[in-house]
């Protein structure tokens, strides 16, 4: 008999997650209960508590656990984990429920992104774009030097990543051809793991003042709340690039528009701490800036790739497998972002 | 006793293609001769002209290579090979007289420039960035389409290379960690070639019509004059990217304006059929494209890596070891070069 | 305060498994209490048992967890898992212990020895090298063909692997350079998770009866003792290469011994059901055969690599972190091998 | 029209090197003239010298090429180059005819061979296979150490390459995914270029007292005759591995024979001063060494790829195209070889 299995993803739209090959296959692996854009209601819910074994939902809001009581995996589909405030971790743990994010889904388009970012800013190719529809870029090949600064490659550089989680491993290999030499910064890793994944672990400062290329990749978390204050920001070096791209969290956002309105280093921005960014806000007006709009993980194929997940860890559990595709919760995890 | 070799740059400026560093080494290896940024007078040559073994020089203007009875290497600093019109080469054959060029210099910087703008335009990173400029762009992160189409990522794309010289051996690391397939289309090189580099060989017609990001990355000869034309142009999927790359030479630029200003496709564009380009020149206002400004190699350290180059080969050739950092004029594509 | 952490590594030696720089680490980072070849005491244990947070053991000894209130680790350093009959991985998981396993540190030494033996068999050396002892190998460049088949490559062979856990994983990249196509057979994963792996997911008779290396890399358990029984060791292709790598429990070894005996096919075993072999067993006068005496992984770098992977997990462990080096027990790998 | 092409293959036999498939490709790409195991007769080859453009020789014993007015290329099939005492190349380059030589056929075969000596010397696998036919290996899992020492991975070893050339860059990728440092020592090539493969640069002395396996690689030459004598073979270390893999040459045979029998250190040997050997040579009692029988390249799948690669050299050269697959005489290789 097949296991039952709600899938209850709002705030995501069926359509938008899942192939209709991905939804085929997992009706041909599990009962798969409800399968709306709407959320469940309770009533519905009700009505299969005692049988089902997976939750796939948008956002934990079911509460306890233990209403569940032959409940295996939680599959959020979001695009993080579970708040610690609206599901007891120690609870899954304790009667061996796994929690899994679909976070991987977005790494190949936002990984890509970055280093498109990287090297929009280290060419200057947003800037000379900008200048052809309103003056007109340096055309002259032997002045290289523009009014943002002199254009690098990325070849051999000294690259930083502040946080080296799932994201951090997906743009690896995109650097990998250019050679260049990265540190790392992360306080929830061993210096001997990051040394095994190829960079170099270093305090934040020296990666900010050494570094010419600086990915901020790290999870948002209690403790780096704006962890890349003025302070910090005025460590980096005048030529480098400054790439944020997981979370507005970490960045003192005025202090970072103020010094690239000031000309002092450049910066790539996918993340705001207001989304939609108001009209007027300063930095829509910096030169020194490549602007993009949280375009980086949400399109549609990364977006696609999380019903691919799904289907491919709820195959895993139903056969008494072990899943790979989807992230799960590890405990000192879950304590750390509090 | 030392080689004696001419140093003869221009047009370019020796501060630009010699670091101090490399022009030692160069002065270890030989006795230079010249090495000023003013065209070496013909006195001076006369005076060297029995003895000299190697001849770099920014763009060849000493006729007859009988002039020169020791020569044993041309090196050309100038980025392509001299013409056949200024260059006797069979000649230079029969006398086993090396002619080579710095254009594996510029390899990385082109390249790197290619994925920057094939991902500016795919991802709609420079759109997105002006609209933040003029009014604003797409936040919604399910609104996935904007005005210029829906934004792809690279990953696992069919990707067409028009041309498979230096410049996309070098393109095709950079794009490994994508996954992507390639088909060449390359009338210099047989299909067994293509296929040992990995990519696969395919007519003009079918590479245009079912790659999603083509790469224009040929060398410009007689027989590629405005290949690209309007009929070959039609042929491009409505969701692809073109890369214009290697020269405006190889396209009809005229036809290529008007399908951007419509919308057919997207585009990126660093080469120019007159540069600077005229103020009022359209392209300037199409939405659909990515516009740099011939800068995808000529920045600063793409030509200081031409001494590097022509000092590592100069070593060689003083040590009677073969050369291998430029590039070595071979009969077969000079004569297509016509 | 320092965490209290038991080292008892009987069966293994200390100095077999730790470096002095690895012991020092571990000192640094925690109290380590006992540290010694002979197994610890009941009485030290007692002592210390109310406080312990890690335990290192060779082979777990300690019956119930519940005599350990606050142990948050066990780290096998033996090279399996404790026995699920030893240890109770249900109360393991409901309290959140870690089971974490030595494994790893063999992977590389292993695998090695696997490619070595592949190529040992495919290219003959082992039978050249015997030959040349007792009268003569074949010398003529055109005699390809030799008493015991023809020699081959691995260039571009069909490879099959019997399980693709993480020896596997280690293995594969020594084979990429080879270009070999790999089928993998693993009853514990998804055909998703093995394609991802860049392997074909195909059922164990078509790789016996396909591919012309097949490595035995499984894990043993219940359900794959004798696997390879005379039935299935008679789907072998004649010109085939069988890698006897991780256990002999997966073999009908005296089927095997019968078939190599009468040339059915080539194979190069590293263990047998009786270590060490009886001096009149059938199998050490097998032409067909290479073999060499459960030498893959007991190497001396190899055990040293254990202390190293303790010492890298302990100090995450003790720092709240989340540990990397060594091998997580599965719930359902540890249910499946009984 | 078709170009004429003389297919005169002997020493080597048709069937050995060419597959049904490359003689059709061939045919369809030129006119071939004899095609027989024989040795062309001289009245056949008067019959087309007028009009040959290519032709492809076991040997060459044509004499002049100017018999040969219309000759562009000559291939060959023997796996060296024609000796200049055969073969005029000043004529050759004069008249721009390309001398192109199938060693790159042997490459793959050579080089996996290579590393399988490596693992079997470093791993002692022939050691352990012979020990189980006359006594018995050692079993126990921590008497490492046995009568011929000590055995070890090649994970993160220094490794030495005698010789950078085609052989060499083949045998790379093989143990890239092994970590190793390579150091490497060629006269024929500058430091800069060796840097560029990704090796370091060493004189001879400094590569053997300090690597632990040592490949000899390089192609024989009137200078590197016995370049391995005693003095030199002392130097080595006594936990090192010698892999002869190219030619017995360049060692001082009876020298490293003494050693080996001594246990000075261990050897892993394909290529020896008389071949077939003397059946009393005394290195077939030496316990240190692997003994293969000549059979590195020519096996049946490295002559088979002789003809693939003429083949394809063959059609560029009739399509105008530039020849890649085979190797191409350098000048300066030519002349040292003397």
């Amino acid at each position: 008999m097949k296991e039952i299995v709600i899938l209850d993803p709002a705030f995501r739209a069926m359509a938008n997650i899942l192939t209709d090959h991905d939804l085929a296959r997992m009706r041909t692996i599990a009962e798969i209960v409800w399968a709306r854009d709407e959320p469940m209601p309770e009533a519905e819910i009700d009505a299969v508590r005692d049988e089902v074994a997976v939750i796939i939902s948008g956002s934990w809001r079911h509460g306890d656990v233990g209403r569940f009581p032959r409940l295996r995996a939680i599959m959020e589909v979001g695009g993080g984990f579970p708040s610690p405030q609206a599901l007891d971790y120690d609870a899954c743990l304790a009667r061996g429920i796994r929690v899994l994010s679909c976070a991987p889904a977005f790494g190949p388009a936002v990984a890509e992104m970055g280093l498109g970012l990287a090297i929009a800013a280290a060419r200057q190719i947003a800037w000379t774009d900008r200048a052809f529809r309103t003056h007109d870029p340096n055309w002259s090949h032997t002045e290289f030097e523009t009014e943002i600064g002199t254009p690098f490659t990325l070849y051999g550089k000294q690259v930083g990543f502040i946080g080296l989680g799932g994201l951090a491993r997906v743009l690896q290999p995109l650097l990998a051809p250019f050679g260049c030499q990265i540190q790392a910064h992360d306080p929830w890793l061993t210096d001997t793991y990051l040394r095994q994944q190829g960079v170099t672990p270093v305090d934040l400062d020296t990666l900010l003042a050494t570094t010419q290329v600086i990915f901020v990749l790290a999870v948002p978390s209690a403790s780096n709340r704006a962890l890349l204050d003025a302070e910090k920001l005025g460590l980096i070096r005048p030529d480098a690039v400054l790439v944020l791209l997981s979370r507005a969290h970490l960045v003192d956002f005025d202090a970072l528009t103020e010094l690239l309105l000031a000309g002092r280093f450049r910066a790539a921005i996918d993340i705001y701490p207001q989304e939609p960014l108001p009209q007027d806000h300063p930095i829509r007006q910096a030169q020194h800036a490549v602007l993009t709009s949280h375009r980086a993980g949400a399109i549609g194929e990364a977006l696609l790739n999380i019903g691919r997940l799904v289907a491919d860890d709820l195959e895993a559990i139903c056969q008494g497998k072990v899943p790979f595709a989807m992230q799960v919760a590890q405990p000192e995890f879950i304590r750390a972002r509090g």
